[in-house]
């Protein structure tokens, strides 16, 4: 049996970096607390200036500027293309990755999961989409102020930044959306 | 490591059906022979005249119509929405399936799979899309005269009905397409 969430960006516990140049909102995750112990984590982070992020050996990431100017990563001394609103970037979380900033603070959204645990799919959609998965794991993160999901006979309606999640599916599931937003499926190994 | 392979609708098999009501061209499959053996396959069909299905006990069904005036089918004796281009149905392929024809003869794409073997996404896409996946298999249906995509460092043109293949995908690959295409990602068990 299925079980569906519905995450709202208002209830997003925030934590400051112990730096003090950003801070971040951890949208969900399937276990652990702190920076320990999770095999995935959906996070948005508030970047005040360019720096240096933390290492997450063992991890993936994908990272996806939300608002503001976009900036340049440094993976390992070599530069990505500017990165702007809803263009995903994925690195490994071993790298050591500087992050410039193209016009003043941003917002960024970020999957962070260990491939040893979970095999990951991430896809930013727009407009009217449709699509049949057998995830365990479906979210789907809202970029729209009025994002239209529906999974199953289930609907739901999700402001900006708001998260739907759908845990324990383990059928073919019918899964439509009407409007900005990210999916990102996680099946377990 | 991963093996692209580019799959023209030119040289697609084709074998009439028993009954005469139509025909089915094979574009690919994981294994097995004829009817039988087989953990996935992809193919068109053209339904010249209403009638029934063949069953697949153990297998699930994914059909859309590509073109023509549409059908409904009537599955386990219950009627579904008309179906028409580009419109994916998922069924049982155990079911008693009867498909009526709503407008002359239709030309169809199926995906046929076992969900004990593997664990299959399908998704339509139009228009410009960008995604990350880590399936094994991902296969990339057009049905565009004129299809971009690329898969990783790799770049493919598809005609009309091509398709391109992608097997022994071990890592989080980014994959972009540019036009009317089918996605389906399969992952073995």
């Amino acid at each position: 049996m299925s079980q569906m969430n519905i995450l709202r960006a208002a209830n997003y516990p925030r934590m400051p970096w112990k730096n003090g140049g950003g801070s971040t909102e951890e949208i969900t995750r399937d276990a652990g607390t702190g920076l320990e112990g999770f095999g995935w984590r959906l996070s948005i982070a508030d970047i005040a200036e360019s720096g240096g992020f933390s290492t997450f050996a063992g991890y993936e990431r994908i990272i996806t500027v939300l608002q503001g100017g976009g900036m340049t990563l440094t993976v390992d001394g070599r530069a990505t293309r500017p990165l702007h609103p809803l263009d995903p970037f994925a690195f490994s979380g071993e790298s050591h990755v500087h992050c410039t900033l193209l016009g003043g603070p941003i917002r960024d959204f970020n999957l962070i999961y260990s491939p040893l645990r979970y095999r990951a799919r991430l896809q930013w959609m727009t407009g009217e989409q449709r699509f049949f998965s057998e995830a365990g794991t479906v979210l789907v993160f809202s970029a729209d102020p009025a994002l239209h999901a529906q999974a199953g006979e289930s609907v739901a309606e999700l402001g900006l930044f708001d998260c739907l999640q759908l845990n324990g599916n383990t059928g073919l599931l019918e899964i439509a959306t009407r409007g900005q937003c990210c999916v990102i499926e996680l099946m377990a190994h």
